[in-house]
């Protein structure tokens, strides 16, 4: 039995553009672990991963051209957010490298002995490890930024696990590209190339979470794939950290304060933000609770308009695409459902953004969950309210998310219970602008309750590192047999806690 | 239909001593959760916090002659180790008093805007909040330190989380005595006594870990109870953090360095260690590897003699004993394993304790994967080796542990390999000394690989608080919408990263 194919295809016309090897089997994906698994000594120096993570960002950098080219025809995303997004994506890569090279993420703690104590205290050194060859499943929706050179690959690098990508289907050839530069940079910095390596296939993405040598995941997906991979995460004999990142409304509460003030900006802001990428960020705002009323209408005009004028746009895949047209039908023939804005096809391949309206009353008593489930691709749904009863009432049905937006007057009273209420929703809060750039920074926070996300981390920001690592400590250690890192004369100069 | 009687049962004797109670149903369960849930907000201040768990300190003091003889009456573990795991139990409240006051658990970053970043940087503030109720399953072993209010309710206290906890069915009497002192403290500092409520019952617990307002388990116990929760949290409709410490073998690898110098001294330790409490520790060393040979020989006549002198032993219940006495036959009984101390029953209620040797080299080709299991009581078993690579070979069929030790020569040429062989079996590696010591401390590690414990996070010091905690981040917020903690004043002067 020969292999299946893997086809990069284009998107704006369906059309297969080239072959790009061939799906995983079962024997190539433990190989491939088996590799990765390999180079774990190798990746043990933390100033080796730093100068690679480097390598690997100039690398990238080098080849813009070509990796945006690739990204743009298999994606349809477009130059400037690929040139974007791979400036990001390098970004990220050296600044994992700095959280290396400093250090405070292994997270010293030191208790010196105290024989006085009762019962004695043995002298104990903590730091932290990390667990061993990490399964990184690369998202439809950046192809660089949250696939093989992104986030999860530089943060599980960074922690001194190597990877092995899963490919999304959506973009293969940029995948395989990616993948060459960063087994390149591995080369230029003396580490064997296998601390990364590529599998293609939905069957290779099954079989590498069973692999008894994977020890951790990152996933960035749907619901659906997530939460099957998670169930199999947890089910192996020897269940290992799953962290997933699988879906979010991300809810935009605008208050009568807010729509007073200015109605225009906030309803353009919404369009702008809610059709950038063709919707298909994961912090898209899906869901808005807007005041009923003339300065609320004030908004939605604002709204309806931004989005009329948005052209027509090319989501990732035809799945996708017919997924949207399905999701946004069924959703606009709810009873009491209507479309300023009708969201559907535009024609064989490409979509037009749209808006839904709603009564929020009616989402307050239960009707209509379908319309607080994410819908992927250029469409939100604006729940009109009465009073501040509704809105507390429709939070209140909301499933978690990667964030939750608040738009408020000055001194708007209604704002600190608002605030409160959003809180226990999201992974990060805003006040004011919209959540669609998540930049990279230290308090980032990327992640939120389920289904956001899978766990308590993060999968964006310095801190997404302590995914791959766990503690140890070391009691009554000689010092020569500590880790440079735990010895008293701290030679590396570590910070300590 | 009346619910199950839960009767406290005096070891000794196998007889009930008194009725503690009924079990919990579905409804209690239900009732305990809410009940809990309610009293998140009184929760929030932390130094109302820091305040109760110091007053849960003292009361538990202030009763120590009453816990500690209810203690005994259930669990037989004698009144000198149960005085000093109250103190302990008292310090450890005491502990994270001061770590909720210092502030540093909250893991404060923040980003200030940068406008001239690509693309500009929002204001970011991240900290951690609790997540909500967290369920607490009481261990066996240790009816106050983790138990009622052990680690696991002091540190989801400590985070602002309230507690439930499932009594273990071993001591329900110490469990209400502790629940009452912890309620009581809550009532004395102004809080909810609902802050902590307690639960008996089997089918309490599984109602429990499926309740879809609890936000995070906590439980030490058992691989097959522990991984049937387990399972439990990650098949909800949304899966829940769970913390569980399962079982650990904890390895001693012992050198022919160290028994060269010390053979006798190394011998007795062991003897002490795996003795102590009856054996019922979860760090108790469980497995040894030791040379062949004379000086081999001479460790293994000290051991014996010292596992001989130690007098016969109650276990903490007749299920535990009965499960005892058949492990052990059952060990004993494999080909070439001998006894050269036979453990077993000792009467109808206690038992005696042991030790089993066998011939490293069965183990390091497969055989006798039963001896590299759990044995629950006062027995080691003793594996000779000839060579450091059957060394290498045993150590690479073990599971996961809490605690791995090393024994070995002043310079040893063998530590150095040998701690890289242990450092990927445990959560604490000790290079001499005896891991049944847990000193609760900031640097300290109680965690260790699958079975070990189902996560990366420790149960014991400081950083046990991070359990019951999610990062969010609060983007362009005004400082007037900010929790104190993360504004620029920073007027409770906590600290930030």
């Amino acid at each position: 039995m020969s292999a299946a194919a893997v086809w990069s295809v284009d998107p704006r016309t369906g059309k297969p553009r080239e072959q790009v090897g061939t799906e995983a089997t079962a024997a190539d994906v433990d190989r491939a672990v088996r590799a990765a698994h390999a180079t774990r000594e190798a990746l043990a120096d933390r100033a080796v991963r730093a100068a690679f993570l480097r390598t690997a960002a100039d690398l990238l950098d080098a080849s813009a051209d070509e990796v945006v080219a690739t990204a743009d025809a298999e994606t349809a995303l477009g130059t400037p957010r690929l040139t974007g997004e791979l400036a990001r994506t390098s970004g990220q890569l050296r600044a994992f490298a700095a959280v290396v090279e400093d250090g405070a993420y292994l997270d010293v703690r030191i208790d010196l002995p105290d024989p006085a104590a009762v019962p004695p205290r043995p002298d104990l050194r903590r730091w932290k490890i990390p667990l061993g060859v990490v399964a990184v499943y690369a998202a439809s929706n950046f192809p660089l930024a949250f696939s093989v050179p992104g986030g999860d690959t530089a943060s599980a690098l960074a922690a001194g696990c190597p990877v092995v990508v899963k490919a999304h289907p959506d973009h293969p050839a940029t995948s395989e590209l990616a993948a060459a530069l960063l087994r390149r940079a591995a080369a230029e910095t003396g580490l064997p190339e296998d601390v990364v390596v590529l599998v293609h296939g939905f069957d290779a993405g099954v079989e590498l979470v069973r692999h008894p040598l994977v020890a951790a995941v990152g996933f960035t997906g749907s619901v659906r794939g997530g939460r099957a991979l998670f169930d199999a995460a947890a089910a192996r004999p020897v269940p290992i950290p799953f962290h997933g990142e699988l879906g979010s409304l991300n809810p935009v509460v605008v208050t009568p304060g807010a729509v007073a003030e200015r109605a225009e900006e906030t309803g353009a802001g919404l369009a702008g933000s809610m059709t950038l990428g063709a919707g298909q960020f994961c912090t898209k705002p899906g869901f808005v609770l807007a005041p009923a009323g003339p300065d609320g209408d004030r908004f939605l005009a604002a709204l309806t308009e931004g989005v009329a004028r948005a052209g027509a746009a090319v989501l990732l895949d035809h799945r996708m695409r017919d997924a949207f047209v399905d999701g946004v039908t069924e959703r606009a023939a709810l009873d009491g459902v209507e479309a300023p804005v009708v969201p559907g096809a535009a024609d064989a391949h490409a979509v037009t953004p749209g808006v839904l309206t709603v009564d929020a009353a009616r989402l307050a008593a239960g009707e209509h969950a379908l319309l607080l489930e994410e819908c992927f691709g250029p469409v939100t749904v604006v729940a009109r309210y009465a009073d501040e009863t509704e809105v507390t009432a429709v939070l209140g049905r909301l499933p978690g998310n990667l964030t939750a937006t608040l738009h408020c007057a000055d001194e708007d009273p209604a704002a600190p219970g608002l605030l409160a209420a959003l809180t226990p929703l999201a992974g990060r809060v805003l006040v004011g602008g919209w959540p669609t750039g998540v930049a990279v920074a230290a308090a980032q926070h990327h992640g939120g309750p389920y289904p956001a996300t899978t766990s308590t981390a993060t999968s964006v920001g310095a801190t997404a590192i302590e995914r791959w690592l766990r503690p140890i400590a070391y009691q009554s250690t000689p010092q020569h047999l500590l880790p440079p890192e735990l010895r008293d004369d701290n030679p590396l100069n570590v910070p300590r806690a």
